[in-house]
């Protein structure tokens, strides 16, 4: 049995989990905050103590699934956009393996996602697999027989900045009109926002105790459980954005499964709904009916899981 | 030596070529008008007899290159929108092996294109190639490690179907604001075609001797070269649809290079200036001066060499 630390590096916290390679099963598990406002050193240590206490002598590996680019070849950490601090250059992978004793590899968080979920989760015995991660940001992963593909600088799985509208709104990498400026987590709670700053008639307002700082998605969510229909436009909206970027993911990519996860994920068919209507209005007819469009299975472990099968994987390919 | 027979079946002729399949050299060449509107059966009868004036014996397998929707499984075609008659549910393969007593293989034409290219072509050294085709339509293929990508189903590389303006026009697909709808040759003609209808101030209408029928991509390169603003802003803005395209390719497949092939990709800078301005106002900052994107190398012979190499390719696999 080999067992490998997994961590899943969030801006809030750190989540560690000791993963059985062979089975994707969860040994144990730790997390803590991530304090990330102490600066990226201290975030790295504070990784290597809870890997330290995680790991009770049996580990082999260790993999790091970042929120953010990183650079697969050196081990270092580029471009972090929510975490404070300069991140770009640290030599993160060498710092956890001389804090630790364990050989180490990032990967970047979507990509660990894919890869736990297309061995183990909702891609299980899939021969192409595209994950997509409706949070903050829009990430995601392909995965091709097992193995990620990722293109030729470990970028390739980008899905959420694909232009869907040329003349959308700003994205974050700079672009517009991107797939993650139209349909990311904050894309969705600002429709809802827009919603109330226009006296549009909606529950959203109240249930976000009339103050616009606490609306989420999932105040929009229960707005339209309760039936109110500005908020299932908005819903229906963003599903069909979503809709757009899968069914481009399909005609491009032809893969045997796509799979939505993170937290929009989690607003169920008020999300999957749209999304798999507007893929079958804009997909070749011989491909629509047969891609299966699945949520995420493994919750909140998939990072950790993949980034401990990505040390495998690193550490059998290297020998 | 390993000489296989590629076919590239296109609307007007039928290119066959010898291709020594270890270095992809042609050893000879026949091209034959394809009469299309004798019929599917006619035209398969045409192939075979093609294949065998130029076989000498020699030839190992023969690969089909078909322009539309094959079952790579069983060998049948289904929906050529190029070509009359009804196609679908033909057992090509079978039919042709019969023929000319070769093992028989079809692939769709983008996708041999794009395989003899990454191979032999602009794509050489290259770990992952996506090329896209731009003719009547935008096709496309992915290459891996000298392999193609093809999906769970073959249909991996439709690059031209994907939406990049939600309410675009039409596309023959069935959806709207395809890549393909908006900047296949077709789509670049028509909006030669309309300027002149609007009565802009262009030489498009001269050059074409006052006929609509007769505005071609290349009449508006002609105008452009002549100076005709409205002819440069034009292919502009075909450059520009093209370049959120490829660029939205890059952000997904993050590849080494991306190879543009066809009848419109003759139009050079015209087109690849705009294009390649385009992906660098839209790509992430580290990957868009590092992605290449090349004009495609081999000519008219890329869709019969990819076709050899395909039977090579199956036959090593099949045994």
């Amino acid at each position: 049995m080999t067992i490998n630390i997994g961590i899943d590096l969030g801006g809030t916290k750190i989540a560690a989990a000791a993963v059985d390679v062979a089975t994707g099963e969860i040994a144990g598990r730790l997390v803590v905050p991530t304090e990330a406002h102490e600066g990226p050193e201290a975030v790295v240590r504070r990784i290597a103590r809870v890997v330290t206490q995680m790991r009770r002598g049996e580990a082999a590996a260790l993999g790091v699934g970042i929120p953010g680019v990183i650079d697969l070849a050196t081990g270092q950490t580029q471009f972090l956009p929510n975490l404070p601090g300069d991140w770009n250059g640290l030599q993160v992978a060498g710092q956890l393996a001389e804090q630790t004793g364990l050989r180490t590899w990032l990967l970047n968080d979507a990509r660990s996602f894919i890869l736990a979920e297309a061995t183990w989760g909702a891609g299980r015995g899939a021969r192409s697999v595209v994950g997509m991660t409706l949070g903050t940001g829009i990430g995601g992963g392909i995965a091709i027989d097992g193995r990620l593909y990722l293109g030729f600088d470990g970028a390739a799985g980008e899905v959420g900045h694909q232009t869907i509208d040329p003349d959308g709104p700003p994205c974050g990498c700079g672009n517009r009109g991107c797939l993650e400026a139209l349909a990311s987590g904050p894309a969705l709670a600002a429709l809802g926002v827009k919603a109330v700053m226009q006296g549009m008639t909606t529950q959203i307002s109240a249930l976000a105790e009339q103050d616009l700082n606490r609306i989420t998605p999932d105040t929009i969510r229960r707005a339209a459980e309760a039936g109110d229909a500005v908020a299932r436009q908005i819903l229906d909206r963003v599903g069909a954005y979503l809709g757009i970027g899968v069914g481009n993911l399909i005609n491009i990519l032809s893969p045997e499964r796509v799979i939505i996860g993170g937290g929009v994920a989690q607003l169920g068919d008020w999300i999957f709904a749209p999304l798999r209507a507007e893929v079958r209005a804009r997909c070749h007819s011989t491909l629509r009916d047969q891609v299966k469009i699945v949520p995420a299975a493994l919750g909140g472990d998939a990072g950790a899981i993949g980034a401990a099968m990505w040390a495998y994987q690193r550490m059998k390919d290297e020998g």
